[in-house]
């Protein structure tokens, strides 16, 4: 039942709209930057989907990454939801942590490759008695992340008896990771590049580096033919890694625009205040509007100050006005205000006019990363594939 | 199959424990200081369960809120979740942004309050025809949190036209409500208050106020006999939304407690760096721990600077040590840390050996406020609830 007066807004909640067709958009566009590099044999692709594909479903990013070579996760459990979701190519498990052997064994997860990070995990290799299952593995190079993976002399002891187990035949494949602790800065990733290259210039056998801010960069020009697989999370969803630079500034398609609906209008006059601790004063009189979010549904309190949102399909910036609440937040709609309740509100990515608003300018005006936003969304939050 | 050498995890992700016997704690707690302040006839307490019971999950909290004499939610949805879960008692609607006449009038709701907050709302009951449901209904006061509400004059005309709709037998009843927007500073709360008494000066009917900062105050001296209902959230979650004091230092009881895995513990020598942007380097020889929880949880990025954890069951505090990633964070465990992979962390809350960290004292060291930590955990994170 509709009634007089009052939009029907549906909902009143937000939802975040995921493009599968922009995911797919930017793998292909990844696939071109690395061809466009020149090695031979062009390295392979893992389209990393942790953090339930960076917060745009596991189900969305494995229905538009069917032309990855490999899907990476981080969480046992995510690799057999990609598999039940159809994916019957390599699968890449990111950490080893809290791993066990009939996980390893188990020949329902197929071509299975895990990153190996310590002693620990190596003797449980050891012990696991996995004669053809045909495992790859990757031992990780501690680099300057520091938190994960070895460095010589470990790593040389460590890198010799995986060896022995692929001549044993318990392992497929034995190769080098490398993960970046600071590829957004030019200098600090040629220096973590030249370690690593003096590390595996000791020891034979294929590499899997880069990630999105790496492959943003120099990263292509950089392959050489060790370089077997590349590794790439965030660009995927349309977002770039890389200060002062967005996905769109490179030709990538944002996968997530998240959208509230605006709940009510208010007429405020000039001196009155809006929001906990009265946080925002009005210096005229103008229109608030009260947009269906808060910061239960991940939106983080620190947007409010320097946060702007797309009012309506035409995408008319407006600025947060006053503290984020559980629920709601308000923007200063200005003393013209056009907006009725039931416009939609975007925080970030697309409006149905085509108006954008980067996750990254998002993220910067909240003092954090676009893969904050994107993964910390709450359950309150449907994801919802455009059609 | 557990194997030589590494920990059986379990899981190797966060969890959050939440102890219903402390929201039923807190809940008493708060019903002894209301009637200490000596008023006739006691308020009563709606327990406000928004947002998903503030993280804590609506089954948990009905079942642990049973001697409340009221829940209050602010979705239309939770209204009806409330119910399956067998709350028979009153049920406040916070928002009447969205609702419809199908939903007001569904006697499946039972013993239904809304708060109207403006006049596109008023207008709908108008048009409503709901005689003989017997609804409840407040207004609500705009004071100084300006975003919803109404002020007089134009309060006062809503107030008239609820009254004839009472006295036409389509409302039970007509009250004011009043949310405070600075009620953790005692001279604006007084301010607020004494606003909102001179507005109810001009018109009869019973109040519906308080809040969890104001209940932690002085609130309770200052009720007087129109005041029908206290509403109250946080508190009864254990957690003050005073500066400076925590829940436990007022006698409640944390109701969630955050944890995590210890996944690895890393020897790292001197000078190393740890974390993304290399943003720790070790003044020392020391041991890292990395933790099973990150961003992508719901935990603030902004924990790393000056966030602690408690280690064991113990309870040791370690200081977090680089930036917080996407699926974990990292602690500095000391030279002659006794950790092991496979312990418990805390990131706030009761360690099983009865250590407490006051998710008050995190949300300081995020620059934010408790409800947020609360609140914005991502569906990654499973709900636990104490046996």
């Amino acid at each position: 039942m509709n009634t007089g007066g009052y939009p029907h807004l549906g909902s009143w909640g937000p939802r975040a709209r995921i493009d599968c067709q922009a995911i797919s958009h930017n793998l292909a566009w990844l696939r071109r930057r690395v061809a466009s590099a020149g090695t031979q044999p062009v390295p392979r692709i893992w389209a990393v989907i942790k953090a339930n594909a960076y917060g745009h479903g596991l189900a969305h990013a494995v229905a538009a990454l069917q032309n990855a070579d490999g899907l990476a996760v981080s969480d046992p459990h995510d690799a057999y939801h990609v598999r039940s979701l159809g994916w019957g190519g390599p699968l890449l498990l990111l950490s080893a942590c809290g791993l066990e052997v009939d996980t390893l064994a188990d020949p329902a997860l197929g071509e299975l490759h895990v990153v190996i990070d310590d002693e620990y995990q190596l003797a449980l290799l050891e012990a696991s008695r996995l004669t053809g299952r045909g495992l790859h593995v990757w031992l990780r190079y501690a680099g300057r992340l520091g938190s994960h993976g070895l460095r010589d002399p470990a790593y040389g002891r460590a890198y010799a008896r995986l060896q022995s187990l692929q001549r044993a035949g318990i392992l497929a494949q034995v190769g080098h990771l490398h993960h970046y602790a600071s590829a957004e800065d030019p200098d600090a990733l040629r220096q973590e590049r030249s370690e690593f290259a003096a590390l595996v210039g000791h020891h034979p056998g294929p590499c899997n580096t880069g990630n999105s801010a790496a492959l943003c960069g120099a990263a292509p020009e950089a392959l050489d033919d060790r370089t077997q697989w590349l590794r790439c999370g965030l660009l995927l969803f349309g977002a770039s890694a890389l200060p002062g630079v967005t996905g769109a500034d490179l030709g990538l398609r944002p996968a997530m625009s998240l959208q509230a609906p605006l709940l009510a209008v208010r007429h405020i006059r000039a001196g009155q205040t809006v929001g906990y601790g009265e946080s925002f004063r009005t210096q005229r009189d103008t229109y608030i509007g009260v947009v269906g979010v808060g910061y239960s549904h991940g939106i983080p309190r620190s947007l409010w100050q320097h946060g702007r949102l797309l009012a309506g399909h035409g995408g008319r910036p407006v600025p947060a006005a006053g503290r984020v609440a559980m629920d709601t937040l308000t923007v200063d709609l200005g003393p013209d205000a056009p907006e009725q309740p039931g416009d939609v509100m975007t925080l970030w990515g697309q409006t149905a006019g085509g108006a954008h608003l980067p996750v990254e300018t998002v993220a910067a005006a909240c003092s954090t990363i676009a893969a904050e936003l994107l993964t910390s969304l709450t359950a309150r939050v449907p994801l919802q594939a455009d059609s």
